[in-house]
Formats: structure tokens, sequence, C-alpha cells
């Protein structure tokens, strides 16, 4: 079992309704040193890639994300979900459904820093439905962009989002994989 | 001059208004590797102050505050500006002004995250006004934490920000102090 792992097990918390709350390591506190160790650990996995970039979406994807591309030596492109007025007009956008917020977000990256022929990494905390990476996956390829490789921190394999990426063709990491949160209970899958 | 001095003159770009675009290396895309240093410089400026924890406030606080954590041991709070829905009910919640929106927003964080006797460092990507950052304080008081330190990775110091935060009586820094962007020019103030 390894470290996120482990810090699932002592610090989730399940919400039920398939809600899994990492909170105070993930999603609004964090821990640097467990996302760095993250980090080191997607480096490993998709070292061989050949990657050029990392795309994430804001919020919670830009600490892994970050730690992954310290240890890769990546630049890092956060989707934004309100245009900032420095943002030209424009501007590569798509809808993706939320999750923890019951309605659709918009994503979106600027042409500045996607470019044709550049190869994504995505790195993200979740895996669930797949649907946020899949519209990082539209964006990425209106760029003429290629995706490489996904990788999220946590994910929720009765969720469904594996099946719904592995038409890509591209390896999927994740390091905590749950396959199932039944009776509050938090069951990894391997 | 430093790394982070050098790139806002490479990359950086005056918009105008006194706004300075960074989404380059900072807001939206973001480089890695110099937000390591700057985390590091952060912690070395920051060692001696005894802090728990580093607070910052989403998204684009989030990078330096989270390097910040890694070379200093700490963990990592990042206000939220929307509820998720893992958040408690009652919560700490004030409202900032966003000098790139336009209006108010909200930043709110869990009394889950931010203790009584907490020592906080705060780290946010500008200093320009000190609005958001005096936002973060009023929170991190309502929790009853103490207030250590102020760190931004970009200060411009003709928007008031060190003045305004100035009665807190703790040590203030800034990685790249911009004393001017008049006719375009980026003047840094040492």
């Amino acid at each position: 079992m390894n470290e996120l792992q482990n810090r699932i097990l002592s610090d989730g918390q399940v919400l039920g309704h398939g809600i899994l709350k990492v909170d105070s390591f993930v999603n609004h506190q964090v821990d640097p040193k467990l996302m760095d160790a993250c980090g080191r650990d997607f480096a490993e996995r998709f070292a061989k890639l050949g990657a050029t970039k990392i795309l994430t979406a804001e919020i919670s994807g830009i600490a892994p994300a970050l730690t992954t591309g310290i240890h890769l030596g990546l630049p890092v492109v956060y989707a934004r979900k309100t245009k900032p007025i420095t943002m030209p007009d424009q501007v590569y956008l798509t809808l993706a459904p939320s999750h923890t917020k019951g309605r659709m977000v918009e994503l979106i990256v600027s042409p500045e820093y996607l470019a044709n022929g550049e190869k994504v990494l995505i790195i993200d905390d979740f895996l669930a439905s797949g649907q946020t990476i899949l519209g990082l996956v539209r964006l990425a390829e209106a760029a003429g962009s290629k995706i490489v490789g996904i990788g999220a921190l946590i994910e929720k394999i009765f969720e469904g989002g594996r099946e719904a990426l592995k038409p890509l063709g591209v390896p999927i990491e994740s390091i905590a994989c749950i396959k199932s949160l039944d009776n509050n209970k938090i069951t990894f899958n391997d």
C-alpha cells in the first residue's frame, strides 16, 4: 500500500453517494510532502512518453500537476473555469459536468499556451466519470495537441471513467484506485 | 536580479491600467521549476517564524504556497471562492474585491483546517492593494489563528498593499517588487 492509499484510509471520509472527502490533504488543505511524493510517482510512471506539457483543470488538479511538473521538468497549464481579463478573446472552451457542483462548468485554455503538435500529459486529482478529463482532451485536440497519458491521484473505478477514456489508447495511471465505497468502507483495487 | 525578476522582464506583459500579465509562468501556464525556486526562497526568508500552517487563496496562490510548503514541511490551506459540497455548513467566510474580476469574491475556509492558536504564514501570487491578503487575515483571525508573515511572488508597490498590511506588524516579503509599470516599462524597486 502506498503513501496516498494509507492517507486515504486514515483521513478520507466517505460522505455517501460515492463522495470521498479528502479535504484534509488534497482539496482544501494540501499536504505538500504527499503531493511531492505523488508527483515523483507520476514522473516515474510517465517518464518515457516524451510529453512536452502537463494539462490540468483548476482548482484541485494544480497541486499534483505542479509536483509532477517539477519532477519531469515540464510546464503546467491549468484550464480556467472563468476567463480572466488577461486572456485573449479567442480561446479554446468546452463544457464539462462538475460532480461536486452539480452543474456544467466551463474549461478554458488560451491558445497562447497549448500549441499544435504539443504532447500533453493530463494530471488531475480525481478520475471518476472521466468527464472533466474528456473535457481537457477536447481542449487539447482543438489545439492540435496529442494526448500521451492520463494520471489521477484517486480513481473511483466504479464510476466508469477508465472505460470512457480507454478509446484514447494512452496509458492511464492512478495512484490510489478505489474499487468500492460501499457501506462507508474504502476498498482499493489491488 | 533574481530568477523571477528576470522572467518578468522577459515574459511579463504590461496590459495598461496597472495590470501585469504573467500568464505564461504564474497564472495560467505555470513554470514548476521557477515556482520551486520561489518556494525555496520564501522558506529561507520565513524559516525562523515558527509558522504551523500556510494560508493562500485559490487559484493562483496555490502554486507558490505549495512549493513553500514543500520546503518548510508545512500544510497548505487554500481559501475556496465557492463552497464545495464536502465543506461543513458552518464556515469562516469573508468578502474581498477581485482586481481581475472587477467584483467582490467570497473567501471561505473550513474551521476543520484553521484552528485556534495556529501560526499562519500567508503566501500569494500578487500583493497589489492588499485586499485579498487582508481577507485571508480576517479568516485567520476569526479562527483564533495568528498571522506571523506574509509573502507574495510579485508586489506592485504603487498600489499601496504594503502600507495597508503594515499595521499587522509582521514581516512582508516579495520576490519581485515592482516600483512602476508606467509607459509599459517594468521597473523594480531595487
